[in-house]
């Protein structure tokens, strides 16, 4: 039997990686990265370079969304709109939301995945322990695998695979450390490029999941960044 | 009551021509276009950009989708996949195919309308007269707007129209012209950018609507295209 194929969503941040290290697993991986004008996103393509290094990955695959930058609407495309210090406690939906931004990447990933035959599509996404964006929820994500399979060939079957969407940050990084994934191959900043802001949500996530796992986040954060972790 | 807005796809043919007009109507538009390498972008952006000049279009919007070029799967956006010759018959998916193309631009159209706050989304997809794209079905829509709900804000209602989605191609051609609509600033034509081809599926089904219609098509046809027509 041959071993499944799939396409990896890699943003090249923490839960994607761990995201990709799951689907690796599983089978022959395809990786697929968006730029779409947010902050950093430099710093996010050479993680995704690197983790596809890590992974021998021969399919890779970079999609340039310049259109989602230009209509804004979020603090992580319109230099206009600041990223606010981070807010775990608030219910709406933040700033740093990019509008229908995982609608766009699952379509390349679905359309790509038809083109190869591939079977899943797997996006690193987290509903609960995270900033409540409504592209995140698994209800959105099954709403779309429906919409695949009634706007691609007959015949065509791709699952929308969010194997840590359910799961507690410091979960996903217990899971990264369990498969060996490369967690200092990883960005989560919404700032920062050469040393994580250690303020925004994305950061505050991201270390307190690693205090809660009870290990050392490998990335460098800016020195005045120390009283928040 | 203020008007409503919407954002329409429009790709400079027939079809997305008297779609832009029947929106026009309705209220305030928003033009969206896309080039994804396909054969005839380039004629086709100066199309989007004297239907956008023809209606005073404000909001206008160029998404560059290269990566669908780079997967390529389709004789539209792979040189090495020809554009056959026109086969009206044909039941199975024709190679001209973009795998998942109306995905990408409806998660487009969707994000920008969530940005502009606009209700609506038109696409002037036509599923029974057509090729027999699978993207071009009410039936992926409806699925699509369904994970539009799911995956923007909360309170966000963006509903996808397809005025001319059940219509007959002369029936099209014969809306346009009682709403005025510039059928001679359109493209339909696969492979040319300077004479349509007469001969290719797009060509083939826009010469028969014009000829049913009992008018004639005011875009320039290749010489040899005549024994089609």
């Amino acid at each position: 039997m041959p071993r499944e194929r799939a396409v990896v969503l890699v943003s090249g941040g923490m839960d994607s990686c761990v995201t990709a290290a799951i689907a690796a697993t599983a089978g022959e991986v395809a990786f697929l990265h968006a730029s779409y004008g947010q902050r950093t996103q430099a710093r996010e393509r050479e993680c995704f370079d690197a983790l596809a290094d890590h992974y021998r990955v021969t399919h890779r695959l970079v999609a340039r969304l310049d259109h989602l930058g230009a209509m804004g609407g979020s603090s992580l495309t319109d230099a206009a709109i600041p990223v606010p210090d981070a807010d775990l406690k608030r219910r709406d939906v933040p700033p740093t939301y990019v509008p229908f931004r995982n609608a766009q990447l699952l379509a390349a990933a679905a359309a790509w995945a038809e083109v190869l035959g591939a079977g899943s599509v797997y996006i690193g996404a987290v509903e609960e322990d995270s900033s409540g964006y409504p592209d995140c929820r698994r209800a959105f994500f099954d709403c779309f695998e429906a919409a695949i399979e009634a706007g691609t060939r007959p015949g065509t079957r791709i699952s929308i695979r969010t194997p840590v969407i359910a799961l507690r940050k410091s979960a996903i990084v217990k899971r990264g450390l369990e498969l060996g994934a490369p967690l200092h191959l990883t960005w989560s900043c919404y700032r920062e490029e050469r040393a994580a802001c250690g303020a925004c949500d994305s950061c505050a996530l991201r270390l307190r999941a690693f205090r809660e796992a009870g290990v050392a986040d490998p990335i460098p954060y800016l020195t005045n960044s120390g009283d928040r972790r």
